[in-house]
Parts: C-alpha cells; sequence; structure tokens
C-alpha cells in the first residue's frame, strides 16, 4: 500500500530547509486533524497554527532552541483543554442539531450522559483525557503530512508553562501539549534523514489472538 | 485528496456487520501502528489483536457490553506501560544499534538523554506519558484503516481492572488504555452510519499565525 510506504518515509526531522508548504497542502494537513476521532466527538483541543518566523524565534527559547522550531515552514501548537465545562457540552449539542438538522431537545440523553462522564472525573482526569485526544489529532496531522510528502517533527521537549505564557493559553483554560514542526527536510545537515527506521518487532508488538481454527 | 474523503468517511461505528477483515487489510492496519511515532522512538505500549469470538464474549462484560466488542471482527486493546525501565531502554538501544549497524556505544548520549527524562517524572507522569504515545498509534490505526475502507470504533468505556485481569496485563506492567474495533458497519441497524460528521467549525478550531503580508 502506498500510504504504508509515505508512513515508512516520514521520520522525525530535526533540520528543515526553510521551504515552505503550498498553502492546498497545509489546509489538508489540518483538514485531517479537524476529522481525527476524540472522545464523544468533544474535540477537547485547540490548534495553533504558527507560521509568523517572528512569533517561532519569540518561542524557540520555552522550545530549547531546537533548530526545528525556526528553520521549518511553521510550527502547530496542540492545545488540551484543561477541562469541560457544560458551556462546552452545550455548544457541541447545538453543533450537533444544527449538523444534523435535528431538534437539540433529543440530545438531552447524551448530554446528560456527557456531563456524566465529566462530573465522575477530577480536574486532573479530565486534563489527562483531553490532552490524550490531542494526540490522536497529532496522530492523524502526521500521518496525513506523510502522505501529502511533507515532513514533521512531533515535539514534546518545551517548557510548557514558558509556551503558555507567550501564546497566552493559559487565561483560555488551555495548556500546550506537543508541537509538530512542519516543513521539508534538510538531507545534507540532517543526519538521520537517511537512517533505517527503528521499530520493535511486530512479533514483540502484537499479541494476536486469532479465531480458532478448525483443524480435522 | 483521496485520504481526506477517507476521513470523512469514518465515523465512530456503533453496529458491525460480524463481516472479517482481509488478511491483508488487518496487517497493514497494524504496520501503520507499528510505524506510528512515538515519545524518543520508545513505543511504550503493546497492542493485543483479538479476533477470538470466545475471548471478546468473555470480555465484553467489561467492555458494558457495547455490540461492537462482540459484532465487529476483531478489537485491537492498547496496553500503555506503566512504567519505563533501563532494560527496556536497553533493549531500545540495542535494536537501533542492530538496525543501523552502528556499536552500541554511540548512543551513549542517547541513552543518558532517555535515563534522565525518565528519572525526571512520577511514575504517575510516565504512566500518563506512555498512553498518550498509545494514542498517537490509535491516531494510525484509525487512519489506516479508513484508507482501507475498513470501520473502526474507538472506544474509552470499559473498566480498565477488568479488562487488564482477563488479558493478564497487569503482571506484565501494562494497562490498558484504548480499545479499537475493527470490522465492516452495518449500515441498517447503525442509526448513524449515514449521519453527516459533527466537527467544530475550522475558524474556532484553528487560530493562525501567518507569516507577515509585505504591504505596499
Amino acid at each position: 500500500m502506498n500510504y504504508l510506504q509515505d508512513f515508512n518515509w516520514r521520520y522525525a526531522t530535526k533540520r528543515y530547509n526553510g521551504q515552505s508548504v503550498p498553502a492546498e497542502k497545509m489546509k489538508n494537513i489540518l483538514e485531517a486533524i479537524r476529522l481525527a476521532p476524540t472522545s464523544l466527538g468533544l474535540q477537547p483541543f485547540d490548534v495553533l497554527v504558527i507560521e509568523d518566523p517572528e512569533l517561532r524565534n519569540k518561542l524557540a527559547p520555552a522550545i530549547y532552541n531546537q533548530p526545528q522550531v525556526t528553520e521549518s515552514a511553521a510550527i502547530l501548537v496542540f492545545a488540551a483543554w484543561k477541562n469541560l465545562t457544560a458551556e462546552q457540552v452545550d455548544r457541541y449539542m447545538n453543533n450537533i442539531a444544527a449538523t444534523r438538522n435535528i431538534p437539540v431537545a433529543t440530545l438531552n440523553d447524551f448530554r446528560k450522559m456527557i456531563l456524566g462522564s465529566i462530573s465522575g472525573k477530577s480536574p486532573e482526569e479530565i486534563y489527562q483525557w483531553n490532552a490524550r485526544q490531542a494526540y490522536i489529532g497529532l496522530g492523524f496531522a502526521t500521518a496525513a503530512a506523510a502522505i501529502e510528502k511533507v515532513d514533521t517533527t512531533p515535539m514534546e521537549g518545551f517548557n510548557p508553562a514558558a509556551v503558555n505564557e507567550i501564546l497566552e493559553l493559559e487565561h483560555k483554560g488551555q495548556t500546550a501539549v506537543a508541537i509538530l514542526a512542519i516543513g521539508y527536510r534538510d538531507e545534507e545537515k540532517d543526519m538521520l534523514a537517511n537512517a533505517p527506521k527503528v521499530r520493535r518487532p511486530a512479533d514483540s508488538f502484537f499479541t494476536v489472538f486469532e479465531s480458532e481454527t478448525v483443524t480435522g
């Protein structure tokens, strides 16, 4: 399959050549994130798309001056919601009702179920739950970019408090959980550009419980 | 782009028709998970591929008897490692050295960096970190399945302790964090099979910081 070749071609790029990503490809990658599944469909995170070189320069120290921040075409900051409020749930219910052209009252049971799920969790549990959903989005972004033959680097090595401060995320009730650099690899400077991909062998990574085969 | 059509076609399937997934497609979906990026490349989770109907029947109550568990072709259980040990890191170093045909001693700095990252985190932080990596894999699985025109259902509604018990995950230092049902939708029984996809509008989901446009 062609997409598996793309996923094999993908690697966590260390050095970019500064080339920008065509608007159409960037749009597709973002759309993939928006289409990613999330728990109960809540999409409890925002994505900041930062092309502006000045803002990336300002962020660089908070991301430990990793070269991808300024050499790439853009960075995406995945900002998980720290909470889930009844207001956010109601906005979601209104969105379902409008999209599917149904009365919002028909969603009462679903609404109650979601509010019940939330009330059973501590604030820390809700934040971790939301953060995990952002990682599904990170997966979709990385997969879509590979199919578009655009390079990416998922990054967790940054100072969240400093990133939050610069991007004014705290007062929005959000925190940066992952950053994805996007652009084109610099094959000459990046020693890992042509290194074979290292993966756990399938027989240690997967445990398969097959349907029992009828033997004669 | 064709893959965006596939991602649009995808939805969290509620009812399956029991049809099995061709071995080649299943193999591709699993390979996508194995190729997914993870923090530092550690792949700190295992994937249990459960086709066996008997085992799925046994698991059903622990997954609140959701019909996807037994009506689908298989379920994948994403089991996050609860810890990261020096032994696991060394196994990874040996894998890198073998794959890239380099002396393992050349990886000493990388090894120390990883062990430093681990020692700076509490057991709970390590577990949450690992769980997030599993969600990237969940994203890749869901994306790959959509491209293969295979239906999926990401599921978090289950009793982890009960699932861990049945699958004997605890003594392996693992815990089930997400389950993915895989198979083919039953369009007649599944009321959501043809419902329009509900998503936050792009202008509320994304905040774009463009490169400053030079104006005359």
